[in-house]
């Protein structure tokens, strides 16, 4: 076994081969005797379905629909392994469905499907929606999954939510927001490079441009989305109209003053990069304004090294990986963002919820913020809570809450969730799991 | 509350608006540290991703795929409650997982979809395939009930089984096999009406005839289904056309010598009702030969009451209600038939698996076989590992099994994940369970 938080191949195959899959379906209610399957099977279940059937929102009175997820995917973004497939990409989705159980007590349940057409995934989904109260798409490559989002949004009424980009953008703005607190920076003087155009980079983009900062530059693996390029999908075109001022487009030249990674990073405040290992160098972080903030999140291996980046003056670095300080880490967001619009039965997670959730997160740091601490540890589980009810009283604020639920009793709720969830599991493991079990199948 | 198994319509509805669900997700490992995370989600994750990628039958072994059925509705046929909606088809769905779970250790989920068309079915639930090992048709109205389970079989490597048809049939024939040891008759001098044209009368009638017992009358609403009738569709007429000896058909005059419910009785040997209540009389069955066998399955009132059958001369009877012996009820049937045939990993659900899973249902009431004892309790824990086991050694020996898996070890197995299951429950019960956390919602 080896030390720490790094798993061998081996180690991460043999953890795999015993369990046989993370996730279980796991009965809330005991089938021992006549009257345990008269109250959960036939003859009582009939009356639970005959009030469904005469108001159909009464499902979420009487199933777990307003508590249960789907984790959609088509295999074709899985980490950084690209296109592998469905069936490939489920070890992924089961692990997200524990991250939702540990981290919130919300259901969520992995349905990878098997076309990467954007019509029949949105079809497929709409199709299964009545077992589900919300829908989380996960690891669908650009720019098809911007498509699939805006196609379920407007087919249902049930929060859909990227968490590639959504989720991405509410932890990255959250670090964001407590770094200008600590830094005594103005969101409004704010100049930022983003490295990476693909679906999280463009939600960083947005989510902050919504935030309040405007002079945002952002560039490709060819350098800058400069309008002058004709190699730009509309979700790029759409993201260059908006920040050309910054790139010194010139509509008449039809240029951009800058046009590489090197030639945007003079001058900035912020580099937020969610690209590719190593691309950039400590004369490019000292080409920066004084003490800039570096976000180097490309996986495994960041933009920059932390260590080389501090070197060079960084103020302020965060990266995805766990073995530094400031780890800018999805599961801080989705878990709370859905408890909250599930919670309050959402009809949507629109943006005043994200920013609510990013604005939460920060907050969540409280007095121990230092330049080392400007996001909470992923595993801190007092998150999640905070956020949900924070998500709710947007969507209160919004009109998309559907129900009438107090935002404080949602933080509850998540509270008593989580700690039932980790009791549970506690008994689980200590009574020998189901994989036991799995001795048989050899 | 009232006393045994008899329920209130105020009892089944707290019962679950208490628990909203009676299925959660449950996360087998443990997320408490670094170590955790990285092992179940990134970066240990990727290894497996990686070998199924290259091999996708590796699925099989990283992830629950071979472990999770979906039960999959379109809320058409729900119960006796007609077409209610996907929706108000939820929680006998979630209850159905739950006798998955408690009587054979499969996990289960429901799939509620809001579309009827049989292509759209079809084609959602091939999309979703890559997660389920098996699926499993509920609740889906005849005919279409036929097409989807014919197509799904056509387009899927994995068993598909419609559990109104075939777990009927095999527990029926169950039963009938011990009633005619018990009364030392001969399948093939056996005289059979079945009462009702439904999905359920017709997949008996199937496994009947595969079985052996050729000389059948069926009868719907309208009378026994005689070739001369313009109203059959495809699914009665084939029946028809087997069954056309035994109505008298006369292909000249294209009339039956018997018409109705009435006349078909008359000097047969077994009843099988799956129709409605109190359509047969002491009279019909007094013109049966002598102590005929009756199944008078309509629930909850079956065509003719165990005491004015017996009183009518009955030898033996039983019904679909618990509250008389001889229960004929499915979990007898499904749960057992799943579990032998995802442990060795069968392409298919065949009529060898069905008949091999009606005989081992059989022979498990071993020397208890009396009157008011022709099947087991459904409540017998013990059934679903033998019945897997025999479901496993029929899948092997017509070479739809694609492991090499011993058929005792199915058998193993099974117990032991039962074992597992019922331990963890009582755990969950004992420590007050997540709807403690519901309080909140009001």
């Amino acid at each position: 076994m080896s030390s720490g938080n790094r798993v061998s191949r081996e180690e991460a195959l043999d953890f795999h081969k015993q369990s046989r899959g993370k996730i279980e379906i796991f009965s809330r209610t005991p089938l021992d005797d006549t009257r345990d399957l008269s109250l959960a099977y036939t003859p009582g279940v009939a009356e639970p379905c005959k009030e469904i059937h005469k108001d159909v929102s009464k499902v979420y009175e009487y199933t777990n629909k307003g508590n249960m997820v789907a984790v959609v995917t088509d295999g074709s973004a899985v980490l950084g392994l690209g296109d592998i497939g469905p069936e490939a990409g489920l070890p992924v989705m089961e692990g997200k469905c524990q991250l939702f159980k540990a981290f919130a007590g919300v259901d969520a349940f992995p349905i990878c499907v098997s076309t990467k057409d954007v019509d029949d995934i949105v079809d497929t989904v709409v199709n299964i929606s009545p077992t589900f109260g919300g829908i989380n798409l996960e690891d669908i490559s650009a720019p098809r999954c911007f498509e699939v989002e805006r196609k379920l949004k407007e087919k249902l009424n049930i929060p859909v939510f990227h968490d590639d980009q959504h989720g991405t953008a509410v932890v990255v703005l959250a670090a964001l927001i407590n770094t200008l607190k600590l830094t005594g920076r103005q969101k409004e003087d704010l100049k930022v490079v983003i490295s990476g155009a693909g679906a999280a980079s463009i939600a960083v983009f947005k989510i902050l441009y919504s935030y309040g900062v405007k002079d945002i530059v952002i560039t490709d693996s060819r350098g800058v989305i400069c309008p002058s390029r004709s190699d730009l999908n509309s979700v790029k075109r759409e993201a260059a109209k908006l920040t050309e001022k910054s790139m010194g487009y010139d509509s008449e030249k039809n240029t951009c003053s800058v046009m590489s990674l090197a030639e945007a990073m003079v001058g900035r405040d912020v580099f937020i990069g969610l690209s590719k290992g190593g691309i950039v160098t400590k004369e490019m972080v000292k080409s920066m304004n004084p003490e800039p903030i570096i976000f180097a999140m490309a996986n495994p291996d960041p933009e920059i090294l932390p260590e080389d980046a501090i070197s060079a003056g960084a103020g302020v670095v965060a990266t995805g990986r766990s073995d530094y300080p400031n780890q800018i880490n999805n599961v801080l967001g989705f878990p709370g963002i859905f408890r909250g619009a599930l919670d309050c039965m959402a009809s949507d997670i629109n943006e005043e919820m994200k920013l609510a959730a990013a604005n939460a997160l920060a907050e969540s740091v409280g007095d121990r913020l230092s330049k080392e601490f400007i996001i909470p540890n992923p595993l801190d589980i007092t998150v999640a809570p905070r956020v949900a009810e924070a998500v709710c009283r947007a969507a209160i604020a919004t009109g998309v809450a559907q129900n009438n639920i107090k935002p404080e009793s949602v933080r509850d709720r998540a509270e008593c969730l989580i700690k039932k969830t980790h009791e549970l599991m506690k008994k689980y493991v200590e009574n020998e799991t189901t994989a036991v079990c799995n001795v048989y199948l050899h």
